[in-house]
């Protein structure tokens, strides 16, 4: 069996969206772009040319074969740039568009056995299709609630706070935030951490202690930018607002959308982009 | 055979240190303060109390069982807060220093036995411990030059270069920047990237495709926090200068100290603070 030839869309380092602007009380549709970010599985082969999947790494598309050979000496899985062959992307079966997602790097000398038999366990459907991904996490997460809503003066107000709150906290420079809140802009708990993944880790396990999740009539702020993971914990903590300082990377965007959750970036001065999920945000 | 009761330091969010304070040309010691950042083990415990590892993570202490619980939460591990039982600090053989940098949580729901096998095979001495860490960074990188000086006014000029570079590339607001520069200032290499560590390992495969590894005569700047991991990616590069436009954290100061790095964060307008590897930043 044949099967018609099919486009294959290689990723892109930045992705076009369209963002409803808020400022000044007034909304306006416009064209931006957003920083690309896409799962990418970095396989590693010896001489034999069989390869073993290492990592999932979520990136920005470009300049994937140096992220592999790089990710492969900081991790001392290579330590002779003399033993490099060859860096190749690699064909899944079937799944053309995928194909830019896997990177196999061979070298002339063996892989450890011990390494082939750690990672052979793991398996490698391990997130690398996005909609695989995508799919996975709908099915894990509570569905975010039809309410939730929030009013635009509430919404655009939230960084400050969990600014002036970070204050008390630390002079370090060094941390991020995440705060969560109520829909009236009330303050329920601020984190913070050297990882912002973290900080919104603190929150989802405070919730879950106290027995709040999911936590369906809550806003959660960052303090920096917003990646796929971001949206994911929000998600799994049924958080159906996520506000942040900062932009949203493409697949931010794409699973926010996906799951009907309001993503917020830029969000300063009384200002705000929305990516997805307008409508929860209501005038004030 | 019984030890003398050791005092136990339990690690914290924010951690002092000394640093050299350039402006205007002049030289200041001062004390500082960083982020605290330190490894946390999380592990899995089912009714029979038997404790499976699943992930090392870098942390800001503090809020530690929260950490662990919303990491289990967000990775899909826990699903329903009613099982959960207890989150506590686990005893590590004779370690009493590292006992707050593992964290067992236990649930009422058996851990499946397929997260058992695939985890005990990885077993659990990876990084946990920040002295192993240290000792074997150092045993893989190549040992840092004892040249790689560099001068102030070229290290400070650095951010600068890199920010009017990634103007060109993006203006999606959503990418850090990592370039490699020579010793006078010249610019090798521009990477830019989602995620920070991946914009260095571009840098470092970049180099590796290249056989220019070790890095001996170059700095690295960052374009935003400099942790632990970017510290141990340019070590393992033999990159002796790292310069960052914002905060370092404590166990990225401690690991530059280790190695004798050059260390330098809030690089701007002139400006810079030395946390480690001073003496490689001659006068103008």
């Amino acid at each position: 069996m044949t099967s018609a030839p099919r486009t294959v869309r290689r990723a892109a380092p930045a992705e076009a969206v369209t963002v409803t602007t808020i400022a000044s009380g007034s909304r306006a549709r416009r064209p931006d772009v957003v920083a690309g970010e896409e799962p990418l599985e970095i396989r590693l082969a010896g001489p034999s040319g069989r390869a073993t999947p290492i990592a999932v790494t979520m990136r920005t598309p470009g300049q994937d074969f140096e992220l592999a050979v790089g990710f492969l000496f900081s991790e001392g899985l290579l330590s002779e740039q003399s033993e490099l062959r060859s860096a190749r992307y690699c064909d899944l079966d079937g799944d053309e568009a995928q194909d830019f997602n896997v990177v196999t790097v061979t070298t002339s000398r063996l892989v450890p056995a011990t390494l082939r038999r750690r990672q052979s366990t793991v398996g490698t459907s391990c997130g690398i299709c996005g909609t695989a991904t995508l799919e996975d996490l709908k099915d894990r997460c509570p569905p975010l609630p039809a309410g939730g809503r929030i009013r635009v003066d509430v919404l655009t107000a939230l960084p400050g706070r969990l600014r002036a709150r970070q204050r008390v906290f630390a002079s370090t420079g060094g941390l991020h935030a995440a705060g969560l809140f109520d829909s009236s802009g009330a303050m329920l708990a601020v984190r913070e951490d050297v990882g912002r993944h973290n900080a919104v880790d603190k929150l989802v396990g405070w919730a879950a202690m106290q027995h709040r999740l999911p936590l369906a009539g809550c806003a959660l702020a960052v303090s920096g930018r917003v990646s796929f993971e971001i949206v994911q914990k929000a998600a799994v903590a049924g958080i159906p607002v996520l506000v942040a300082v900062s932009a949203p990377s493409s697949l931010a965007v794409a699973t926010a959308q996906a799951l009907d959750m309001t993503l917020a970036g830029f969000v300063r001065d009384g200002r705000a982009n929305l990516y997805a999920g307008e409508w929860r945000v209501e005038e004030g």
